[in-house]
């Protein structure tokens, strides 16, 4: 062993003690007589201190040492004159006997500091270096206890963990698969899995009754900012179970991680509120809840009073931000200006001002009385000091937008803290979306999402208005799991199939050893998948969550680091018997 | 919830409850005025009966169920006359007041019992049934936990798993490659890992220190039995370590394991024996050390009696098989039939009978006297009663037919029983093998394997005698894990590609994002990789580790179940710009 100690565990209690202790110079200081080195490795930093006076050969060679060596120290554990509160081994320094340089550095491209001078593209190629910073390396600590304690609850209450394949077959429903040319058989591939879908529901007709998985998916989608290539999901799924049951279950989860990661403990059950209330009260069904500021629908009760925008409106809906009366003309138009912006879209903002004592100021006089601007206030529930924001106009439209400016007042007044969860359950959402293109209806989940038992009759009859048993959990405005009760029937899942225009062949086609297996004793079942790199990230107050992957990829799906996707060799391609065609094209030799 | 417990968990306890259970019928028998069904879930079997004169609606029903029917039966929980002990639930049947149907099967293709009649592909393609089968199930079951209890393990030790990325750089060395073809960069590809080596090797220049990961990993082979394209490893590397560091560690991980899965504390360190030395007395760098039987090197003893064989052999070996010197003729020449089986090629098998009245009795008899036979048995440590086998020849050849004979006897003794481990580590492999036919060395592990220290002045003198600081944990014959030191010093690293031919470009451009990281203070470090489905397979006491996965692959690399690989569209052909070759030929549109 190179050391005895980590740089992160000396503390006074340790003064005297003879220590070996290796790791990275983060920085190095020469006052003359003394130089300080900070040591760091992955537990922390600790002071290393040379004596020109007692040991001078040493010193010299110390003052030598650049950025990012890898050093190991021999010496004396002592207390420090000059105390640093702020750091866990702060108390003491090592006086160094003994140093040795056990590997050389290059000047790094750009600083090693919690805040680095470097851009995104240098962090991605240096990749190594960035995961040196304290904070992408706590991401990253952070995952790894994430997934410990996700594995430990799950095993506690009797879920196994099963590896499904990598390598398996091309659906075309679904988005765009990755996919891997087989040499033995060629002309034929393997794809990677979007999600393990139906290798979780097979594992259901194999009676594994409790499965779960941390598990790497693959979509080749162009991708948006923050999406990766390959993302990783805590995949679950549950025999002989109803929502409630799939719900309380991994209600249970989001506890146990939120107790053991943040230490926060919620009192009640997570609010469950279904896809139409959410579209209904905040425009979107990822609703923000750490605060409130709900829609109030206003189309019954403000037209008729000659202001043809409300007149023609299909909807006209408000919120009402507390104690924002006195906000300035100049705020007013900036929020104007924000719900104008092209990916908002409203054509304009009404607002309503109930002043402190009481009077009420809008942008709307011209057509209301006091006496009707108070009964808006009313339905609002407003009181003086408020102030009512209005959008109008298409209601699908008006509904996202005002969502928007929702939760662009809830930033202003800072109701949007990271120290604050707010978990929910969304469910009851719509089984099929109609995709107005190609006239025909699509699985807003997936095709095997079991309609909620009550509408069932509804799927010959009126289709659209079918909804899914699905659910999804939703913290702090972001979508961390979704999941639905699967259909075990096979007279249910035929008539889905139809719904969604496939034939019994091309069902057959992309789903034959599914709807096989299901002839085979189907339990009833339903699961929930979680995207394990956005739970990290959300627990990691982060919005983004590149920070929380060791190599991730970059938005054109590359790894700067590693230089790929890269030209492979002609033998290559010839064992695989693929020709490359386009502007790129290669010859089979 | 469709159950108020499982079929595993009711005992003489429960009686008089009032239970639900679901599960699949396992069997049923109609004796007339009762009927037994026997309900199996992932937990067990529970026995329902069902009596024609009590309620003879639905005893009626329960006498039309099929096999693998899943039903929900509501009853209650009494005493058995006719216990079955075999059965923790044997106690105990339901008294079935409700039966409830939740899903018909049609009859399986195979018996869903511990021994089915099912041969290897129906069972392949209808993996989801044969998955139900205790046996096969148990095994998945295992697989979790001893995955659970790595991690508990690993993470108790400090180490953090990083999952590391699957699509990542193709290079040429090593096995073939999967490769992903870019559709976002058309005429490039990924390739999927044959290991996270130069990953993990990034990870630990980032100061990550004390890494692991249960990782998938991909190798495009013709498949010997038993490998699959895809398996999985306990991926491992530490940082300012030695040798000893390592193995001492891992060492801790078997030991914790064995205890843990299958109760079994190893008293004694685990034997570390050289790669030359397991050559010598076991003729394989795997040696099964559940028995004795190690070699005994004749060449310098026994010849020059005029019997050519020896005289003219390279390297003559012996064993001594205990208590066999009364196997008859028949039994010798079936010994004689084995080594001379081409795959093993010995040309013929001598003996040496030490009888239990202390003649001695040889199939060589006509060149050596008692007395010369007696100083084999001597040199031998043969006691009356035992058998010595005897083969000559090429050295390398011998040794390893000698280690075959050596696996037939210990089978024949029935000493390499499934509930016995010999665990041991192998160090002091050769760092390269020279390959006659492209006249040039290859790295034995990789190329990152460090030399052993002492012998780095031989890399440029005597390579082919240089040992590498790599270790293997071998257990009844199987490599269970392998890993070494890496090379952290650019110099050695240099010297190391100019022994394996590679110029300076073809190393840069194979591992350049490797030497580049390196020269950013890289730490010493090393690591391993233990074969986890192989590991799994060894504590569930079976040679073929398929039934330890959930969904494998067959020889051919075939999903038979998933039907994968297969065709892909012309679309998905398209925007990948590829065109098939060769016989397969297609067209891009």
């Amino acid at each position: 062993m190179y050391r005895t100690n980590t740089c992160g565990e000396l503390n006074m209690h340790n003064t005297g003690q003879d220590v070996i202790l290796c790791g990275w110079v983060q920085k190095s200081r020469d006052l003359g007589g003394m130089t300080f080195v900070d040591l760091r490795d992955r537990y922390g930093i600790t002071q290393l201190v040379f004596n020109m006076e007692t040991n001078k050969e040493i010193c010299e060679k110390a003052r030598k040492l650049g950025r990012e060596f890898v050093v190991q120290a021999i010496g004396k554990v002592r207390e420090r004159s000059n105390k640093n509160l702020k750091m866990s081994t702060g108390d003491i320094e090592i006086e160094v006997n003994e140093l040795n340089i056990l590997n050389r550095s290059e000047i790094p491209p750009f600083t090693i500091e919690e805040e680095t001078d470097g851009g995104e593209e240098l962090r991605m190629k240096y990749r190594y270096l960035d995961l040196r910073r304290t904070t992408v390396k706590n991401n990253i600590l952070l995952r790894h206890k994430v997934s410990q304690e996700v594995r430990k609850y799950m095993d506690s209450i009797g879920f196994i963990e099963v590896e499904t394949p990598i390598l398996i077959k091309s659906t075309p429903e679904g988005a765009r698969d990755f996919v891997v040319p087989s040499r033995m058989q060629p002309g034929t591939f393997y794809a990677l899995p979007q999600s393990p879908q139906t290798l979780k529901q097979l594992l259901m007709v194999a009676g594994f009754d409790k499965y779960f998985q941390i598990v790497k998916c693959f979509r080749d989608e162009d991708l948006r900012a923050d999406r990766q290539p390959e993302f990783s999901q805590i995949d679950c799924e549950m025999s002989f179970v109803e929502r409630d049951d799939i719900l309380n279950t991994f209600e249970g989860l989001a506890r146990y991680l939120f107790k053991q990661i943040k230490g926060i403990e919620f009192k009640e059950p997570f609010l469950r509120i279904s896809y139409c209330e959410a579209m209904e009260f905040y425009g979107t069904d990822k609703p923000d809840l750490r605060f409130g500021m709900r829609f109030t629908d206003l189309s019954g009760s403000v037209k008729g009073h000659n202001f043809a925008v409300f007149d023609t409106s299909e909807y006209i809906g408000g919120i009402c931000s507390e104690n924002c009366s006195e906000y300035t003309r100049k705020q007013i138009d900036e929020l104007t200006e924000f719900v104008k912006r092209p990916q908002i879209g409203a054509k304009g903002l009404i607002y309503l001002r109930y002043n402190v004592d009481g009077t009420l100021k809008s942008s709307v006089d011209k057509f209301y009385s006091q006496e009707d601007l108070k009964k808006w206030a009313d339905i609002m529930n407003a009181k003086p000091g408020d102030l009512i924001l209005v959008l109008a106009g298409d209601k699908k439209k008006t509904l996202t937008a005002l969502s928007e400016l929702r939760l662009e007042m809830g930033n202003r007044l800072g109701l949007r803290t990271k120290d604050k969860f707010f978990p929910l359950w969304i469910v009851d959402f719509p089984l099929l979306e109609w995709d107005e293109e190609l006239k025909r209806f699509y699985a807003m989940h997936h095709p095997f999402t079991s309609p909620v038992p009550e509408d069932l009759p509804l799927m010959t009859t009126d289709p659209g208005k079918v909804r899914a048993n699905a659910y999804d959990l939703v913290i702090n405005g972001v979508e961390i799991g979704g999941g639905s009760i699967r259909i075990h029937d096979a007279a249910v899942q035929k008539s889905m199939f139809k719904v969604l225009g496939f034939s019994d062949e091309e069902a057959n086609e992309q789903f034959g050893f599914l709807l096989n297996a299901f002839k085979f004793g189907a339990p009833p079942h339903g699961g929930i998948a979680f995207g394990f790199d956005r739970l990290v990230a959300m627990f990691g107050g982060q919005d983004s969550i590149r920070d929380f992957i060791a190599f991730p990829k970059n938005n054109s799906g590359r790894d700067v680091m590693l230089d790929t996707p890269s030209q492979i060799s002609n033998k290559q391609l010839d064992e695989l018997q693929l020709i490359i065609g386009g502007k790129n094209k290669k010859k089979l030799l």
